[in-house]
């Protein structure tokens, strides 16, 4: 398995509408990835802005197809006004 | 929901005795506690002995009832020998 803790640096002020298209991406995950075993969306408690997806996979090839996806390109897209930094994306090996 | 990311540095050469108690609580917590939702270890692929626990809770009630068991307690304190600096937990709000 896989493990990834994506940190976005999100105006602020543009906070909900990033929060629509991630949570409507965050629902087309869970219904066509099976390989996706966990997707999650959180905030911090202490800095505006900041969120942190917590991600679990199967396999490699269930990343790859994850980032794949017309849905995800198609979020990516949508949320890249929202942004004010780029994000960080750090990938871990799960220890089983 | 409550996220939490919790990065633990480990002594590298006690790699493997840190990952054997790690893994023990998490079988513990993955059989005891239907509030704790994630409970995954990963390990950083660039820093020895730095380890990240990806960890989702369905309430703060449930954040709270896993750190005062037995188990947990336990394990701590097992596994502190192996920690080469204090650990760095960050408690994250779910976006649902």
């Amino acid at each position: 398995m896989i493990g990834v803790v994506a940190t976005l640096y999100v105006q602020p002020d543009k906070s909900a509408e990033f929060e629509k298209v991630f949570l409507d991406l965050a629902a087309k995950v869970k219904a066509n990835e099976s390989g996706c075993l966990m997707y999650q969306l959180t905030k911090s408690k202490t800095e505006a802005g900041v969120y942190k997806v917590l991600e679990l996979y199967a396999s490699a090839d269930a990343l790859k197809h994850h980032g794949g996806t017309d849905y995800f390109k198609a979020a990516g897209a949508a949320m890249g006004p929202t942004m004010a930094a780029a994000p960080n994306i750090e990938y871990l090996d799960a220890v089983e």
